[in-house]
């Protein structure tokens, strides 16, 4: 398969991306590395990215996390933010990039813990995975061409917790192993409309 | 208690407004219709919503759904065209009122079962419902003063088959007292966090 990565260069695109190179070509694509620049929260730059790299079966999309947030003294233009990137930029990767995926291909989207499991300042995680859980059943059935969608929903990554596991003490670190495993299932395998949840 | 119930003239208002009334204060807000007038997709309408309603208990929210959408034309933009009443509307409803309600307090908002159970033409209602069902898990561990959040999911309301009914054949219709009783059980009872999924 010819897979392109969105993030690849990330906490989880640096161990997913080896372990599909061994099976399939790899097209890396990122803000700021990869064989290609795409910003994801940018319309015009995922047209381009399309455009430029043609003849994909496989789309993932390893999205960042965003900022935490006060409840207090959230806004709902606050909310908006947070819920740019990796929300309305997710989902317009599949919704401009239906268009251009090889007939039967794929995209599987990041989402995170939060949507299921709150934790303290993150509402605006919460609500942007929550908003991509229901995307993602919806989109499944609607894409055309044989297309599958599916999302996998990390708890705290492995690799994660040096810079971010003290914020969440109440998630245990996830095995960078079953979130490879996840990505990996959501491409070769069949399903669509799944959420892999990896806690 | 003293119940504030925006959307009490809609379909499922029109029940749970005469079952509360038996034992609460019951103050009906609308767009066009109520004892106070309020656009809940307007900050400022909200603001002076409960600047106007002191000493309130419980703040029910039956918003309507959107329109239907058209997933191979679909834009970012429409969808978010479409979170914006009963996603963000509801969302500012809680982080506005959170400030004035009574302690102890308990807001209800409404979803629907798209967040769970996708439908042909609605990804709008999906991700809008979607995004609630977590925005309300996170509230529900950030509201301070004794504040609790739920939300009723409902499937297709049985007074509402003659209209939209055929538009999702795939849903039983719902009988309207189960849904009074879960809005009730919502104010009346203990819990908070809880998707009163309706199906």
């Amino acid at each position: 398969m010819r897979i392109l990565i969105i993030g690849a260069g990330g906490t989880i695109g640096k161990r997913l991306t080896p372990a599909l190179q061994q099976r399939h070509e790899i097209i890396t694509a990122g803000r700021n590395s990869g064989d290609v620049r795409v910003d994801v929260s940018s319309k015009e730059s995922m047209v381009m990215l399309f455009e430029q790299v043609k003849n994909i079966d496989a789309c993932i999309c390893i999205a960042a996390s965003g900022p935490l947030d006060n409840f207090q003294t959230l806004t709902e233009e606050q909310l908006l933010e947070d819920m740019k990137g990796k929300f309305f930029g997710q989902v317009n990767l599949v919704l401009i990039g239906q268009h251009f995926l090889n007939a039967g291909g794929s995209f599987t989207l990041t989402s995170g813990v939060f949507a299921d499991q709150p934790g303290k300042g993150v509402t605006g995680g919460g609500v942007t995975s929550g908003a991509l859980h229901s995307f993602v059943l919806s989109a499944a059935i609607e894409l055309e061409n044989g297309l599958r969608i599916n999302c996998v929903s990390p708890g705290m990554a492995e690799d994660s917790t040096k810079d971010f596991g003290h914020l969440f003490p109440e998630l245990k670190p996830v095995a960078m192993t079953r979130l490879v495993e996840a990505y990996t299932a959501s491409v070769e395998g069949g399903k669509t409309g799944e959420i892999f949840r990896v806690y």
